[in-house]
Order: C-alpha cells, then structure tokens, then sequence
C-alpha cells in the first residue's frame, strides 16, 4: 500500500496543476483582457510543460511499477494506476522532437484551415492536413494497435473503443436513420414558432433558473458568457459553466445551459474522495457528452420538460406567454437535413458523425488521400443526407477537429446521443413516475439517480464497464433509434 | 553574460509560476463560488511551494554566484541578481521547521485575533501575540541586521531602510502634524455635504470613467467589485482593479478607484523588457505606495481636479449637480483626530503610523511587552490625536498586521504618502502648466511622465536611488508637510 500511497502523493502535484491551468484556460475566455493573452500562453504552456514532465517522469514509471507489484484491493486504487499508466504509456511512446513536431504542424494548420475555410479554398488547407495526417499516423504506429491505426487515436477519448466496435455500430445506426430520415419525408414537418425579439437579460435569467432546476450548484460554479459555450471543471467544489445569447432565438440558449449544466453536474457529482487522484471528471468524452445530451435533448425537448418549463419561459420572456407547450415542443423537435453538423437536429446529427468517422479511419488506414477528401465528402453528404455542398466551406471545411489533429474525437458526440438514450431508459425504468417528475419539475431526484450510478465515479470504471452497470447492458444504438422514432414519429404525425 | 542568462531563464519560470498564483488570488477574491476555497488553498499553496523551493534551491544559489562573479553591465542585470540574492538570502537564513512554525502562529493568531477584536478583548489575543513577536524576533536574528531586529523586517517592504531613518524622519513628522492639529483647530472646519442615497451602478459607471482619465489600459486590465478593494498584476498586460461601493458615499469609491488606479498604472508601465525577470512591480512597497497616494489625494484631493471632475459626477449622479466644486474639494478635506487609522484624513493619518512604527520597534527591540500595549496604545492616542480608544476594538486590535507577523509594514503607508508629495512637487516643476492639466482634464501626461520617470523601471532601482532620480532629492517629510499645510490651511481659513 506504501507504493499506492507514493503514488496518489505524487499525482496530487500534477493535479494540483492542472487546475491552476483550468482556472487560466477559464479566465482566458471568460475575463482576460486582450493584451494578457501573449503572458497568457506562457503561464499556460509553464504549467503544462511541469504536469507533463511529471507524467512521463522516470519517477512516475517508477512508482507505477511499484504500484503494479502491490495492487489495490478498490476499485479506485486500480483506476488510479490504469489511468495515469495509460498517459505514461502513450506519452513517452512519443520522442520529444515529434510531439514538438506536431504541436507546430498543428497549429500551422489550424491557422490556415481558418483562413482557407474563410475562402473556402481546400487546396490551400490541403498539404498542411496531409502533414497532420502522416504525423498522426506515426504518432498511431509509436502507440501501438491491433487492428487499426484509429484504434491508437480513438483510446484518448473513450478507453476501450475500436473501429471493430464502432464500425458495425455506426454503420447500421447510419442505415437506420438514412430510412428513418426518408420516412419523416412522408410526414408533416412541424411549424415554425414566429420569430422575436428576445432580451438577452430575460435569456440570462431563464438559463439560470433552469440551471437550478437541473440541481446545479451555483456555490460550488458559476454561470459566465463567452463566445463559445463550454464547461469548465476547475477543481473540486468549483465547476463552471459559460452560455451565450442571441435576440432571435431563445431556445438554443436554453439549450446550451442544459447542455452545459449535465456536463458541470457530472463534475459537481464526483466523489470528493477522488479530488486529486486524477479520477475526477467523466469515464470518457463520449459518457461525458451524454450527460449534457440527457439533459439537453431527452429531458429538455421532451414534451413533459415544456409542460413545466413554459409557465417559467412566460415569466421572462412575456411574448411566449400564450405560446403552447406543444407548440415550443414541435418547434424544438423539427428535423431537416443540412449542411452543418453544428446546427443539426437529433436525427440528422449523427448522421455527420458518421460520415466523419468512415472518413477519417480511411484517413488513418491509408485507404483515402487528402486530396480525394472533398470529393468522397461531397458523396457522402448527398448519399445520407441527401444534400450537395455548394463549397467546401460548407462542407469539408467546416471543422476545426482535424486541423488540430484530434483524429478519433468525433464519434464522442454519438457515443454521447447513445448512451443518453440508455441512460435514459434505465431511469424510466428505476426513477419511479419519471415522467410526471419531469413534468412537475421534480428534477432533483433524476439528478441524484445520475449522481449515484454515473456522477460519483468519476474515471474510476471505463465507459464500457460504466454502461453495463447504469443500464444492465452494453453499448447499443437501439435506445437511441427508438427514443428518435417514437418522438419524431409523433411530432411528423407518422 | 552566459551566467546571468541562465538566471534569467531559471527565474522565468519562478515568474510564471507566480503569475498563475496570482491569478488564483484574484479569482478568489472576485469570481470563485465559496465551495472552491478548500481547493484553491491546496492550489495556491502548490504553486507558492513550487516557486519558493526553486526561489532557495542550490541551483538559484550556484547560478546567483556564477552570476556575481560575471556581472552584467546593466543596471537590469545588477538589480536582477540583487533581487534574487535578497530573497534567497533571507528565505534560506530561516530554518524551514521555524518557517512552518511561523505559518502555523500567525494563521493560529489571526483566527484569534478576528474573534479577540469582535469582543474587544485584548487578553485574548495576548499570548498569540507575544509567540508571533517571540518568533519575529527570532526570524529578524536569523536574517541579521546591524542595528535593529527592526531593519531586518522592514527590509522585506521598503529595501534599504532602516530604523535610523525612520525614528528621526517619523518622529520629526509626529511633532509637526501634532502641532499642525493643533492650529487647524483654531480654524473653520469645512461644512459637509448632505447625505445621499446614490446609485451604485452610476458610481460604477464614473469610476470606470475616471480610471479612464487617469490612463488606466482596460484592454490591459479590469474593474470589477470585491469587499475589499485591490490591485493585482497578475501579468504583462494584465493588471487588475478592484473597487466597492456603498450607496451613502460617492466620493470614497472615488477615491478607491484612484488609488487602485494609481497602483494599477504602476504595472502596467513597466518595462515590457522586464517581463519575467521579477524585475516587475515596484521599487517598494513604500513607492507603490505613493503611485496610489498621487492620483487619490495629491490630485484626486486637489481643486482644480474638482473643477474638472464635478460636472462629470454630476452626469451620473445628477443630484449633485448644483454642488460647486469647492464645496466638494472641501467636503474631501475635513481633518479630525479619530480612533480608526483607515477611516483617518491625510493630517491625521500619518499619526496613526508613527504611533504603530513606535509600538513595533519597541516590540521587537524587546522594549515593551506586549502586555504593556493596550496601555502604551491608548497613551499615545492622547498624546497625538487627542482621543481615548474606548475599547481596545477601537484601539490596539484594529489592525491585522500584527496578527500575520507583519512587522515593519506601516511605515510604507507614511513612506508613500511623503514620497506622493515629493513626486508632486518634481512634476509641478517638470510638467509645463502641471495644474493647469489637472483642470482640464488632460491627465494622460501626467501618466507618461510618472511612466518614464517611475513605472517603466520597476524594481531595477533601490527606493532611494529611484526617489533621487526622479525629485533630485532624498527622502523627506519637508513637500508633504507643505502640501498639507497648504491645502489644509486654505480649507479652515487659516
């Protein structure tokens, strides 16, 4: 235990780090004034340099050699050597020089992806994400697989996951929802709720209250601006979050809060016995992204979650007073194929990610070329969704994720909407009159169900172990595909 | 030169360290949700071990030595070794068990303090006192001084001076404000206005505008409110203010922003060139000081500021429209001896220090018990101010200092406050039509001149050569005791 011991001492510094990192990463987007951002970086980069030192450190190898000769009787114990094993493992497979490489091939292509998707021009983009795309699979080939390059990649986001699981999966998902989408088409898309004028002020206040709903701790968080919504897990007892808002449109507010709120919940929910141990924070991106998905899509464009929220809408925003909760219901629940992953709908959404994920493991596996990249985009797009890219803008160009060499996060977002749907199956089933909770507001309870099976465990059982224990199963798309069919099947009058 | 580079990068990354310290410090004081405090301190106190263990390490040690035998030819690189030199020199002179032990006191006795000043009950506080004294002492001895215990402490706020300036200037000081007190009260004290109910948005809203005035960068800083207001440069273009307000009294946010702002415009014209070096700040505690003592009283004060600044007040506090300016320059200038040093005016105020600076040199020359202090207190009220503490809330406990182990602090109240008056007179004879500018609201000059002569150089120059530089004379009690003689004598119609 001595070893265990040395161990969690240790990672408490690097920890400790990191959360001054998370603070500044905050405050950067949140309150800095411009002229800090070039100090900004340094401090940064300082911090970030002492935690990875120290994650790679041969003293690190050390103790988790030791820890590995006395292993833990918890659950938590082996967590702890697993994860930071992983980081130490994949870390130092990576020489310095090529890590260094790849952070300034990084950020070169990002810079001009911004610039050639302002122009929409891919050929200007096209060689410096050939570059990433050959360092990401070097860096792959340094990690080690078993099948495929994506599997190296697709480990740092959501532990366990391979393109053997997540090829069949989301192949059929997409089968499924391309037919799904085509029988919406016989149906009768909802109507649009007319256009306003919101005050901002009156969406701050909304977002707020229905943070509170949900059980956010606004003593343990906060709720900010910024141009981009996100979450912000800063240490134990300090979880935020940041909105934005826009005077035509109310809900997508909303939206973000809720979204937001079931990430920071998960924070706000871990076990405080984890602070410092590198176990806080979600099983993975994709079970974390299904926090927010919960709240924001299967409680928040439920019609139950209207029936209670529109009297509340009504007070701060006095034009939607004679609005009907079926009406804000059928407005939030229209499906239409685009162009946009960002603005798509429920239906419509994963459908990008697939598209993304077939794409990019082609990328990885050496079976499609960058130059080809805007072309098998453009069919992709017209064969699930049936729509063309008028310009790669609008098209093979409208992500930043590969430019900065995150090959392997997309399906996150999916796996998210999946296991939302499970989740939330299981809580219909365990949560009793989970619904008529939902519709009377009552939403501490599914809080503290969330708490108590997903929450509290922070890193501790990997994402496949975590499904099993929550909903009795593993990962499947068929909660999901119901959830989507039964709803859009009501809204389009099917 | 090879030397002092290493030095530099070594102290670089002390630097940054201290960057994200002070972040987390303000933060704390103006965004953090209370339940982050547990975490924060193990994050603060993280970073403050990382820096101060590099700050004494053997590496410092050998690199200051290389350092000092390859001397740069700069005045940047000479006050870059003496900086460091100093700090390593005292932290390593104590013991890190004895240092622990300090830490432990002193938060043990301002816990205690807190509650002993609440009842007003000095016997409670006593024997913390007299640890924290007994282990001042035994600190100052370890750090070593020639004539003083004193000159030890005060060393760490206002580098160079000693007990043998002080006693002779302080004391010389005492006499003349005593008599001073003495005449005006043979004058007309100055009619108060009337009360008010003053919006605490509009008071906001003119302090923003006169941090403006003064030259305050907001794209380098920020204002936001805290319960104590407070200046922190976190970084390079990024130095931040802080301000509170209550509805009874306009002028004292006034004032709170110009002395935060004064602070404030310290920072940010340092020299870009001694980012990171810990070269950046001030010279002194004693010379920040007086940058936040020039704008709030020198000018903040003065008539022709009034004359200027009135009809601005008067857009966002339209009540106090037909308030002539005069009748607020008074209003902002009434003397009365008080129990309270922060509540003293700027006669008065220097008495409340000469008085502590008495008591505390006493205390660690071993001269007085601190038994013996509350009677020692209360004497020397009456003796300088004319009052009687009516209890020892309104006496001896009313400071924290003490309690921290802050010996040697106060006088840079005074220290500022005099050197306020010497740089006054420097730029009056240096600026063409100084007051002239002051009335019309041209203050940005005013600013570059400070900036060139003050700001720009930071720490490079000890306090007494920078003062010399900048007024071509010493240290004196002779320009402030004009000032306030002056004005103050105009204002009771002497």
């Amino acid at each position: 235990m001595a070893a265990l011991q040395e161990l969690r001492e240790y990672v408490r510094e690097i920890s400790e780090l990191g959360a001054a990192a998370a603070l500044a990463a905050w405050d950067q987007r949140t309150q800095m004034p411009e002229k800090g951002a070039e100090a900004r970086a340094k401090v940064v980069g300082r911090l970030e340099r002492l935690s990875f030192e120290r994650t790679i450190s041969s003293r690190m190898g050390e103790l988790l050699a030791a820890a590995e000769r006395e292993p833990g009787e918890s659950e938590v114990d082996r967590a702890l050597v697993r994860v930071w094993k992983r980081d130490y493992t994949r870390h130092r497979a990576i020489p310095p020089d090529l890590y260094q490489k790849f952070v300034e091939t990084t950020t070169r292509a990002e810079t001009v992806w911004e610039k050639a998707k302002a122009a929409s021009d891919f050929a200007m983009f096209r060689p410096h994400l050939a570059e990433v795309v050959g360092l990401v699979r070097e860096i792959a080939k340094l990690i080690g697989f078993k099948e495929s390059p994506y599997d190296a990649m697709v480990e740092e986001f959501e532990p366990g996951m391979t393109v053997a699981t997540l090829r069949p999966l989301l192949g059929d998902l997409r089968k499924e929802l391309v037919a799904f989408l085509k029988e919406l088409g016989r149906g009768t898309p909802p109507r649009e709720l007319p256009a306003g004028d919101f005050s901002l002020d009156a969406q701050r206040a909304f977002c707020r209250e229905a943070l509170q709903w949900i059980g956010y701790d606004f003593a343990a968080g906060r709720l900010d601006d910024s141009v981009h919504p996100f979450t912000m897990g800063i240490a134990p007892g300090d979880v935020r979050v940041t909105n934005r808002y826009q005077a035509s449109e109310p809900f997508s507010a909303l939206f973000g809060a809720l979204h937001e709120g079931g990430h920071a919940l998960y924070g706000q929910g871990n076990d405080p016995a984890l602070a410092w141990t590198g176990l806080t924070g979600g099983a993975s991106f994709g079970i974390h992204e299904s926090q927010s998905r919960f709240w924001e899509n299967q409680i928040g464009r439920s019609l139950p979650f209207w029936r209670f929220a529109q009297p509340h809408l009504a007070r701060h925003v006095p034009s939607l007073a004679q609005t009907k909760p079926e009406d804000i219901w059928r407005h939030v629940n229209r499906a239409q194929p685009s162009l946009i992953r960002v603005e798509a709908d429920e239906v419509t959404y994963n459908l990008h990610i697939c598209l993304r994920f077939e794409l990019e493991v082609e990328l990885l596996e050496g079976r499609l070329d960058v130059a080809a990249l805007p072309e098998r985009w453009n069919r992709a797009m017209v064969d699930y969704l049936g729509v063309t890219p008028p310009d790669d803008r609008r098209g093979v160009l409208q992500d930043v994720h590969w430019s900065g060499g995150m090959f392997g996060y997309f399906p996150s977002y999916t796996l998210g909407n999946l296991y939302a749907a499970q989740i939330t199956e299981a809580a219909e089933r365990e949560i009793p009159r989970f619904w008529d909770k939902v519709q009377t507001g009552q939403l501490t309870p599914i809080r503290e169900w969330l708490r108590e099976n997903v929450h509290r465990h922070g890193r501790v059982y990997l994402p496949e172990e975590l499904v099993k224990r929550v909903t009795g199963s593993g990962l499947s798309a068929e909660p999901f595909l119901r959830y989507v069919r039964a709803k859009y099947g009501e809204v389009y009058g099917l």
